[in-house]
């Protein structure tokens, strides 16, 4: 174990083998785009580490506001990190105290990483421990040819699972853990905005028993995509008669259950509106500032259920990702669009950060 | 709304009108069979209740019970009874007092009539009431041109699904009821017994989001059935080596729900050592009588849950019927095989019982 | 069935028969106070509704807007109603088509009416039907000597409960429901405004098996009286170090549940704030506006649940609080704190209005 | 923190100083009884193990039948191990890879040991992990000066609860776990069988909200403990009138919730018949063979939820029982009856298997 090679002037290939060093993306500058260091030194695992070459990565719009350094970026991501959280890869040693995984066992990984100490990590809900840092956000990702996290972290990969999804659980277990959550088994469902997460919602829900699945976004061809993958109404948000429209299916009484994925204030209001007395709102998307919000119209008269949605649950969540893999009926060829060399990183986040792609991945070791 | 021509044969209007007299399949002795009474009494609706025309109505196994007066039946029926609860109709006359209902709209109805003054009828559990009656079986029922039912006993149909599906409601519904009180979503679910409800809690159980189903019996032809409404295997019980099968498919841990549908004493200890630690069983098949049963293996240690199921939750699992029909997912044509004028109730016994059908109809007024 | 001797001075009874008047507090104008009128006409019960005369009835913070016809009040109520919802009587009639109860029985009842037609009042949730309408807001209520309620709204009072608990068995119900629906058994419990309902809350939630009881307000009296019924700090919200008060109790992470019941929009961020990762909020208090709330640090980022609550469960609250009461642990008496003949209102609501009282009671038929 | 002066008799210091060997209470042949070594190899602990000096251990149940040697010790017990699995200690050593805790913390342990490799473990359900090793059971136990668990087996111990009842944390564990399954808020409560953990159970259900608790036993003074506990009732089994007695304080309908402690087979009919339609019981006790069971009538035509109990959920349970700790409400008083030096082990056994005393404690290091 030595030191990083680029510490090293030229001319010493010979002394700095693949086993000192590797490629990462990482954030070389508080300002627009990442860079790529060819000869980065090598991660070491500590005693209950597991190191891990990565096969491939996917981009989520978290690493958009990385490159871009919005004022979110700016203020919680150190200059300097290997970027990216999402990944498929193979087990490439562990640390001395490690009892559970070998070298060789291809894996995914958690990456919310946390001590373990607190009420919520003790009681299987290791996704909202207080002290939770993210992998690629508080410390070294997975842009890169190796990654470490801790054996606690380590998700092995179904054989019949392809690298390509295997490489998006991250993302992909957002949606499946809102509509979990939710519950929307036999029940109508709203998913407000149809990103990345709220596309995977879609064929999530509906692969999870939603009887019928109602979409708004203000994307005319992502609504298009969320009616192929199960939707039977996609509705242009702007146009708010959509909400009678969605009553007028629902009895008069709105949906069973809304999934708020878009982050809109505008759309929380609009989205409660269209929720049943005693309905569920099941909120990811992130709004930008605090929201200015009816709570007696949108919530306490309706007694409806407003459930905050951070992350996975750890293992939950996996288990039930890997359910509905195995039952054959997630649709995502229309949703992991666009492949790249990590040395065509910046092609690849032009595609993401254009729209033209959806999840578009990186390719580390393939 | 008129009444059905075979009603009134040339000259006998005077005696016996419409108003007087209706068509019967009735109890008529303490033995086998039962009888069509061309001229039974028509029913009156009190303050409260509703009268329907019939148009259509399922057989269930309880009227081969009472077919066949076997133990049960013979302690339980009245004879003279008019017998059956399987139903769709048209509303035909409305008592004094009833206020949500009018002449002329298309309803099933539930079979479960009790005072609702007990704390689960007040609690919206009405299905577990203590003092409940049957149609069909406590007092008079829909195998014959009119039924009467409470007021708020009535289900009014969507328009969108058709006679043949809504005469089913009630055995559909114990499929329903099992299947969402298990909450299968994202699950392995393995369905013990594969019988009229058996087959409908496979469409159902997949509908409503099961990641995969295993199914047992010891009736081939059924087991066939059930693999092509959704099962991924349809094993034969009396090979016992399928536990170990499904063991290898779900981890070597076992389903994570067992939905018993068959009574048979033999296949609760099978059934239980198939499910995982810590899963959730759901208990419709009656067994003829008690069974010797290890709590500490199958339920103690394993940390399972229990549920007993008992007729439809009023109105939720409706409700839930309903969304799973207008899904478009459900697969009823292949279980609903048969349909016979209610003239023909010999012929259609004869189908049921020999297992030549599975659910049959009786055309009542169609 | 006799009228209350009380009720008839000598010689008016050609004018005013029992049987035609009756004495009633009601909205007499578009602006401040109630008036008594002392021969109203007495209420005729339709086929399905009960006849009570009212014993004790209570006065909610409703009647207080009503008394005071602020914005709300002038938006909603009818000129001319009969005001009041909480009360305890007798039944005198029933209507031709009630068959569960008879003259002469103890009752209590539900204010909500609602048709029973939709999703929520048919599944056990009637308390949030879309279509509500309550005793003393939307038609005549309880402060009079008689009130009509819809059979299906009578509550049966157990013997061992005396009239003066029976007669606020409304707002309790707000209490009990609230408390029960958070699940706070062997939780730590905020209780956010100790108002009539809060203080409610506070011994309810002690009598449930809150672990220990935390109250905020901004009246130290009230917070005092907290204390006396069970909880263990009682904090003035203006000094808002109580948040690190209550987390360093809390093993650094906040209190499991929040009741929210002051409506106080500053009080939302700060409850929030004392809630930890993956709590559960239930909201009673109304804002008097739309609040501008931090979505992503109180709900999302925490993974928390947020319960809208909205009166009392319908039948399952009522039960609760009767197995409540019949534990003996609740302590009602330092919260029901005066009581004044029906013909002392003005007096009954200077003292409610006050604040010298907290819950105040009019005698009708004592 | 000292050795125990009677480790070292003088003159042995060299050849069994305190680091190399300890006192351990052994199962020492394939018999009746345990046996005192008074030089027992001090165990290692593993790079994440805990090595703990145990203050203060309990006698379970389980220790009994390894003391008597019945069929189910002579088929799990390995002869020569080291009995025990409740104890409070305080941490002596902890192993290279140790990260949460050092020594000097005082702490008891989860005695389920598991890989965390299946379902449960990594799901928040590591009580019914498939491959639990119990300490005291399947690997060395805490009667002994020293026991090893692995770092993720530790519970810290408030320093507000007294080494007397953290020793008992297992036992009151159970209780709590099955009380909380249950869910007894408000409800009505039927503990079958009030030995240690029934008694436990009693104060636990109190504590955590019960309305009302009824005990069954077929021990007088038992129940007269019960009793001062919190229980209502208490019923002599052998007189099965109680049944109809339960019945008539609730409304004629049965219990809410069913504990079930008491392992007899003729209890579980018994305790089924006086639970109300839609009730939970939740079973703990484990009778010793098949029981012949009328699931019928006892479960699924009543609908109701039968929760299999299995050791405490970890760490869930041991939060609650932190918390109904903190509440102050839980009275152990009299189910701690007794306290013997470890050398006096066959006196504190004696005390425990004749009934004389309840729960009974070894002093280790006191």
């Amino acid at each position: 174990m030595t030191l990083h090679p680029s510490h090293t002037a030229p001319g010493v290939e010979i002394k700095t083998s693949p086993r000192d060093t590797m490629r990462a993306l990482y954030k070389h500058h508080a300002g627009l785009g990442l860079a790529l260091d060819p000869n980065r030194r090598r991660p070491e695992p500590g005693p209950r580490d597991v190191l891990i070459r990565v096969t491939k990565a996917g981009i989520c719009g978290t690493d958009r506001h990385i490159w871009q350094w919005d004022d979110w970026a700016a203020g919680r991501i150190p200059v300097g990190i290997v970027t990216g959280h999402e990944f498929v890869g193979v087990i490439e040693e562990v640390g001395s105290a490690v009892t559970k995984y070998q070298p060789g066992l291809r894996v995914s990984g958690e990456g919310h990483v946390c001590s373990h100490t607190d009420y919520n990590a003790r009681t299987g809900n290791a996704h909202i421990a207080t002290d939770t840092q993210i992998i690629g956000v508080d410390r070294d990702g997975c842009f890169a040819d190796l990654v470490v996290i801790p054996e606690e972290n380590v998700w092995p990969v179904h054989p019949s699972i392809p690298d390509k999804v295997a490489a998006v659980f991250d993302p992909l277990g957002n949606a499946v853990h809102t509509v979990m959550a939710a519950d929307v088994s036999a029940k109508t469902v709203l998913i407000s905005g149809v990103g990345i997460i709220g596309l995977m919602a879609v064929t999530v829900a509906r692969a999870a028993g939603a009887s019928r699945i109602f979409a708004t976004d203000i994307n005319p061809p992502r609504l298009e995509l969320a009616r192929r993958l199960g939707a039977v109404e996609g509705y242009d948000a702007r146009d708010e008669s959509w909400i009678d429209d969605i009553r007028s299916q629902t009895r008069g009484e709105g949906v069973d259950v809304v999934l708020e994925m878009s982050g809109a204030p505008g759309a929380f209001g609009q989205s409660f509106h269209a929720l049943r007395n005693g309905g569920v709102a099941a909120l990811l998307g992130l709004p930008a500032k605090p929201v200015t919000f009816d709570f007696n119209s949108n919530i306490i008269f309706k007694g409806c259920t407003v459930l905050g949605i951070n992350g996975r649950k750890i293992w939950e969540t996996w288990y039930q990702m890997e359910a509905l893999l195995l039952s054959g009926r997630l649709e995502l060829d229309e949703i992991i669009t666009h492949e790249y060399p990590i040395e065509d990183f910046e092609q690849a986040f032009a595609t993401m950060i254009s729209g033209d792609g959806i999840k578009v991945l990186l390719n580390v070791n393939t």
